[in-house]
């Protein structure tokens, strides 16, 4: 059996780190997965899904990490397409990646205990940000 | 209900970019998934999938971005077990990583208007390159 | 059908790279999976999942890469939370990312010859590391 769901965020954009996690948790529950998998997905070429312990600081650290990948004062040549100055954002959405996929088990998603499934809006103004969970079960 | 389709795309190298977001269009038509999810894999060991917005320029800040996170005029470790001038390729194709999962609703991909799935081939020449598309449905 | 099995690594830390590849064999052996896909998922913040040619010269092709990535001698803010020195190995798992997933044909996992799915360690000391893999089929 496969189930769906679709998740409306608000994000800040600049590298906003929001985590998902009680979404899955949830999504286990009303679709009663003891045992299979959630994937989650983020939609838009801005954005990205990846897991982090979710505390302040390591936050900090991340942006900085995104920082050196795809600097944020840098020429891009997208610009020349849409006059967009979102750039970085793309680069970063591109390489960190759209979707992750976690194992269920005894009706719990099968996290580390510092570890939080996190949405990362990388664009460069607020938005309104759609995410999917996509399961199956035996 | 699992569904496994192989893609077989001829490929530049050198970070070459290729949007296979219709053959997933495709083979979710072909198998009639409404609701489900595709994962598209590349096999090889130079090769990524990802998700971009699929327009020139920031195709070239793609290309940008991966000489800094691994420089193809650099010595690389790699070159001392064959000989082979790819280790630039290969660094590249395990950050960004050989598979991602969308999920499918309406019959559609859910991705973003300007989100498509791209293969990137990091490889220093031209190649075939094997890609597979594994689906599944309720 | 769903399939889950748990993996337990002794690994050392420091861009430990281990070679799961054998495990999903196994994997699809035991639960006969002739057609299907199989995911690797590491249980951790510090850990990743991805594929890579699995050869000592590249292994350490990788370890250079990541600390042009996140640096080792870096400051990191993550340590004004916990006192812990391993900011960076946080911020590599989160760039490189928890999971992959691998279609399954004939039998076998449909990996290029050179391509080896591996789970890293990032994390600053040897630990044990928990590794789930998760499969269907039709």
């Amino acid at each position: 059996m496969h189930f769906l769901k679709e998740i409306n965020l608000k994000t800040e954009g600049f590298t906003d780190i929001i985590d998902v996690t009680p979404h899955i948790s949830s999504f286990i529950s009303e679709n009663e997965i003891k045992q299979g998998w959630v994937t989650v997905f983020t939609r838009g070429s801005t954005g990205a899904v990846t897991t982090i312990e979710y505390e302040p600081n390591l936050v900090k650290d991340f942006k900085n990490a995104m920082e050196r990948i795809a600097p944020s004062d840098m020429e891009y040549e997208h610009k020349k397409t849409w006059n967009d100055d979102n750039g970085c954002s793309h680069i970063r959405a591109s390489v960190v990646g759209c979707s992750e996929t976690i194992p269920v088990s005894g009706g719990k998603a099968l996290l580390g205990t510092w570890q939080q499934v996190v949405v990362v809006d990388f664009d460069t103004g607020a938005r309104n940000r759609t995410v999917y969970l996509s399961g199956g079960k035996t």
